[in-house]
């Protein structure tokens, strides 16, 4: 019997990372589990992540702590306001203030890193060119960039194995990724996508990311578990 | 007159960082210094960052904490041994122990972060094909795939500008870095090129990057600043 191949999957604790996990374990990879505390203004989602990495069965959860803060630039890491209760349809326009400079290559670079000491076959990241087609980095031809430099970039590069890039979400909508989570037996509740919570923990329901998962829900036709915390019936 | 630009110069205290370092102010631009504390396993290095910044006038200089030591798998980082003693001939055949596992793209994806956030047009890092031949990501079709990746994953390649990923030292010897680095002014006293130096700073004199050092010294015709512990005489 072949020993389970892996892979590295970057968990932000979020819809898309969950399902991306949760469609590297049933296509039978060990699952290693990457997040990142990177300055973001809450920590929330890491709990998120940590609970998730577990309700799916990832082998390990690795949280690297950097410090995006520092060099500022976005309003995920800065005292930028958090855009508030936009229609869905006026997100895919220009790139919004909540992009944070170069966040996935940082991300997949360490994934990178994790891969090559693992000997893993791939990485997963749950990026999306259909929701968020503003961010540079969560297109498919920057996806593609990446997969040619981490055959450069590597010991096992060298050697002719390559580690790919797997985007399992890239072309589908927030609705379609639901579904495919939901029959996957994904418990959404566990994942947080706002980027703006309460203390306690409650998505606003009123940004960007919290509007984008509340109309997801709303057209694949299932119930969102998320408490939000201002009570918007969706 | 025009504002000058800015570049991002990877600095890791060593020798070759100095010197692009140093090639990038003598160029014009205003240098951000960029360095890291990876999990390696002495900090003197970042000391040596700090000075060398100071010494050349870098606007500001940025420490990242990040833990590479997380994901294991090189003698920098883990406790496997520093290999010692080797003729400077040997170090050529094969990826070496001390190789860290995606360092540099983890290194270039964080310079390019902060650059978006400068609006800078240039990141410097002092690789050198010649004698780091055994290291993928020192190699100049990898500098390449990741100046590709890097229009890709900005706001700013989107709007067609671009950020040039500079190697000024790729295809030099050491001998060659250390006589543009002292024609340039650069007091490589300041520097610290050992992966195993004592308690007290001192350079063990017989590591891979001392016997290098030492070398290129030597080929120059230049005295060697360094004070090492092993008072070998050079």
């Amino acid at each position: 019997m072949c020993a389970k191949q892996k892979a590295v999957v970057l968990l932000s604790g979020g819809v898309d990372s969950a399902t991306a996990l949760a469609l590297a374990v049933a296509e039978g990879f060990t699952a290693y589990a990457l997040s990142f505390r990177y300055g973001q203004r809450h920590a929330l989602e890491i709990e998120a992540a940590c609970k998730v990495a577990t309700h799916l069965g990832a082998r390990k959860h690795t949280i690297q702590e950097i410090d995006l803060g520092l060099f500022g630039g976005s309003a995920l890491t800065d005292d930028i306001a958090v855009p508030k209760d936009r229609d869905v349809k006026d997100m895919t326009e220009e790139i919004p203030v909540t992009y944070v400079p170069a966040r996935n290559t940082i991300f997949l670079a360490f994934a990178l890193a994790w891969a090559e000491v693992l000997e893993a076959n791939a990485i997963f990241i749950g990026v999306n060119a259909v929701d968020y087609s503003g961010y540079p980095d969560c297109r498919p031809e920057y996806i593609i960039a990446f997969e040619r430099l981490a055959a450069l970039a590597t010991r096992a590069g060298i050697q002719g194995k390559t580690i790919s890039i797997r985007t399992p979400l890239i072309n589908l909508t927030k609705a379609e990724i639901l579904k495919i989570g939901v029959r996957l037996g994904v418990n959404y509740r566990l994942t947080l996508s706002c980027y703006d919570p309460t203390q306690e923990g409650r998505a606003c329901g009123r940004c960007d990311s919290c509007r984008l998962r509340q109309e997801g829900f709303k057209e694949a036709g299932l119930s969102d578990p998320t408490i939000y915390a201002n009570l918007v019936a969706v």
